[in-house]
């Protein structure tokens, strides 16, 4: 099974469908969070800090960064963001943005092997992108679209995918540094958009041989109780391989469809982390569940 | 894809997976239930007839039927709770025992093409039950063991239902009326439990061609909170083709797990089942969604 390695400067995540399931806390991203936006413009970067902490106490493996802000100097605020959470938490940063100039200076400030998100199967984005994803030893995120857009035929998204791994290998960049994103259509309006998700995920993994990662959240978009969509799809996706996400770790909907993910692919060791999670709070005290529980999110 | 055709005198119910789940409810069971199983031996079938309108409210579309009471007259009390759950509902029935006098009573009196519960890998088992199928015409569960027990292969297991499908086929029974339990192990016992099921579950639905079912809530034993365990579970067999299960409608995350399944499945087709359970309450009244939760539940 595939493995990608992703680091910080102290830690090292290991992303693959035979490890825990891989969090990747979407929050710290100012596209659609209007007062964010403004904050990082101006160079308020409280929320980022708070968002940074909130992510990580809660569970999260790694923190995307990103700085889309229209009219502000990207580069410039996704570098600092980046310096700030790493002097602030100690999990490693998937470095997002659609602006090369702003993955470069983000690739440039990182101390560690970043996530570089993203390139897509675009002949002009392959071109500018993996040569940074080389020189800098990170790895990437490869979505499945290309100059046609995105293909509702699955067997075409996987064409894509293979030509965005197989271009990586003529870069030298080993196959395990390319985590592909399937893309999750929205199932209200597309009847098999999670059936097409379950099999190119698997395909992905046993068949291309390379991790996957994707944003859950859209598979409910403008549906109601979206919370048990998002972590039963999660669930689902898990059982045919998918190795990470990243998603929304305080929504408690999104955290049990993983924990409950873990324990059926058998990636949760003995069920201990579920046991630890779910165990009766002990009336003594000291091992007490609910207040074990409590202590952990002061860190 | 495999259609497994059950029906009671008025009622039909099509198992397959490109149709919705079908829940086949468990709770007319004495095994484990004390009171239940002094009041059937008693002639009190009260319960009886309490569990399977509770269950049929709460969305079964089918009810299994167990009268395995040590040292009673089964196969008397299986048949007369048979036709007291026909005059009650509905619903077709699983007709459930060890005994093969019992099973062959249930369907003297059954009204409709039952689903026997059900015949093993083991000759003696073939000879005594595929001839009632066939006599009957009903369906059948095929468990998918044999003389030397359940294997822990997986590769075994599927072996085993081949086996049983293949001997049905031989008594003139189409491969479609045969619903092969793949047999769940607990998680906590066995790390790879979910992953074998995940995995048989897809031979058994495309490479064999049928459909399948099992009592899921033995995935979850000795763990706990076992219901998000459970609901999850049945989620991610669905992703692989699971089309049924023996389980209890009664619980709330069982039957979210399936719902969630569904939507994700395709299976709900246009999400109407998921969008007319989660709507928002209408303030008017007329439309609420709590309100019609609430009527429904009397049913």
């Amino acid at each position: 099974m595939p493995e990608t390695i992703i680091s910080s400067k102290t830690k090292t995540v290991v992303i693959s469908p035979d490890k825990p399931f891989v969090i990747i806390g979407e929050r710290i991203n100012p596209t659609g969070r209007k007062l964010l936006a403004r904050e990082m413009a101006a160079g308020d970067y409280s929320r980022v800090e708070r968002d940074a902490l909130k992510q990580v106490a809660a569970g999260a493996h790694m923190l995307d960064v990103n700085a889309g802000i229209p009219l502000a100097d990207e580069p410039g605020i996704l570098a600092h963001s980046i310096k700030l959470v790493q002097s602030l938490t100690d999990v490693p940063i998937s470095i997002d943005s659609s602006i090369v100039e702003a993955l470069k200076q983000g690739l440039e400030v990182y101390e560690g092997k970043a996530l570089l998100n993203s390139v897509t199967g675009e002949e002009e984005r392959l071109e500018v992108v993996l040569p940074l994803v080389k020189k800098y030893g990170c790895a990437v995120v490869g979505i499945s679209n290309d100059e046609t857009g995105i293909s509702e035929d699955p067997d075409v998204r996987f064409e894509v995918a293979k030509k965005i791994v197989h271009r990586a290998m003529d870069y030298g960049i080993p196959r395990e540094d390319v985590v592909i994103d399937p893309l999750v259509m929205p199932i209200g309006a597309m009847q098999y958009a999670g059936r097409q998700v379950f099999r190119l995920v698997y395909r992905l993994t046993h068949e291309l041989g390379v991790n996957t990662t994707c944003g859950a959240s859209n598979i409910s978009f403008g549906l109601p109780n979206r919370g048990p969509l998002n972590g039963g799809f999660l669930s689902m996706a898990m059982a045919s391989g998918l190795s990470s996400a990243i998603t929304n770790p305080l929504e408690e909907h999104i955290m049990s469809g993983i924990a409950v993910g873990d324990v059926m692919t058998g990636n949760d060791a003995n069920c201990s982390a579920w046991i630890k999670a779910n165990r009766k709070p002990d009336p003594e005290g000291e091992e007490g569940g609910a207040r074990r529980r409590r202590s952990r999110r002061k860190g």
